[in-house]
């Protein structure tokens, strides 16, 4: 079957706010700190463990380079999930709504410099997708518990360049 | 006085652990995912908020180029403190140990691309200092009471290039 085809969006607050937060230093900060020379934007994200706890981690991920061809989302219905890139380089942010309990059509964006994201609880998402090999720290829920569900797609998509 | 001069160390796990957790995908992953496209360094620092909660601010900050000259360090006795620069470029990480709470001579570290720390609970730590503009993402706790103490040093300190 033919793949459909997404275009990937800009990354905005405005346009991820149904599937969580745009973590970025945008607009005037919340705090000045370090004798002016520090802004804080501060507690910018939904986070959510449920009954665990937040831990930290590192992702190393392999470049997907475009077209991104993918049938697969999954989401972790137990807590958050953010990523946050250790470079400048973009990544690809693959979610989708929730239509009683199976994922609707699914919405690329790209990241800028300077921007992470965290999920809310519950959002279907595509595997992490760099444009190139990176690194991420990722904050999500460290307990007890069945944290995963998956999906397939049963006609694969394709996300094109911009 | 004259200035006392440091010179930055590279950050490695090993020295930098009696301050706190270098944040880094190095080493054999303890999870691979993503049908072998992701490796997973799981739960690699050492979070602690208290009796408040995880809260995930961005922090945006100007450049320190060196020598960087200090006379001032704090401390946040309630909780950890991670940063993670949402870039390649390297931040320079000034820490000391307590003695009788008073901090001791202080140390200086510099990152390497891919590198983020969290600090433990109550170590004495410089102000953020990256060497050129930067954003950072930094977990810490959100939470009432007063979780900030600073110390002046008498003499200042001097952190020159490496």
């Amino acid at each position: 079957m033919a793949e459909r085809v997404l275009r990937p969006a800009p990354l905005t607050a405005a346009a991820f706010a149904p599937f969580g937060d745009v973590l970025e230093a945008t607009g005037a900060p919340d705090m000045v700190i370090n004798a002016g020379r520090c802004g804080r934007f501060h507690d910018r994200a939904r986070l959510d463990f449920g009954d665990g706890r937040a831990g930290l981690s590192l992702f190393r991920a392999d470049a997907c380079p475009l077209p991104h061809v993918f049938d697969l989302v999954e989401r972790h219905p137990l807590g958050s999930q953010a990523f946050l890139p250790l470079s400048d380089d973009p990544f690809l942010v693959i979610v989708a709504e929730d239509a009683d309990g199976q994922p609707g059509r699914p919405r690329a964006f790209l990241s800028a410099p300077g921007q992470g994201v965290n999920l809310l609880r519950g959002t279907w998402h595509g595997v992490l997708t760099p444009l190139v090999d990176a690194t991420f720290a990722v904050l999500d829920r460290v307990g007890d518990g069945v944290n995963l569900q998956e999906h397939r797609y049963g006609t694969p998509w394709s996300v094109a360049p911009p």
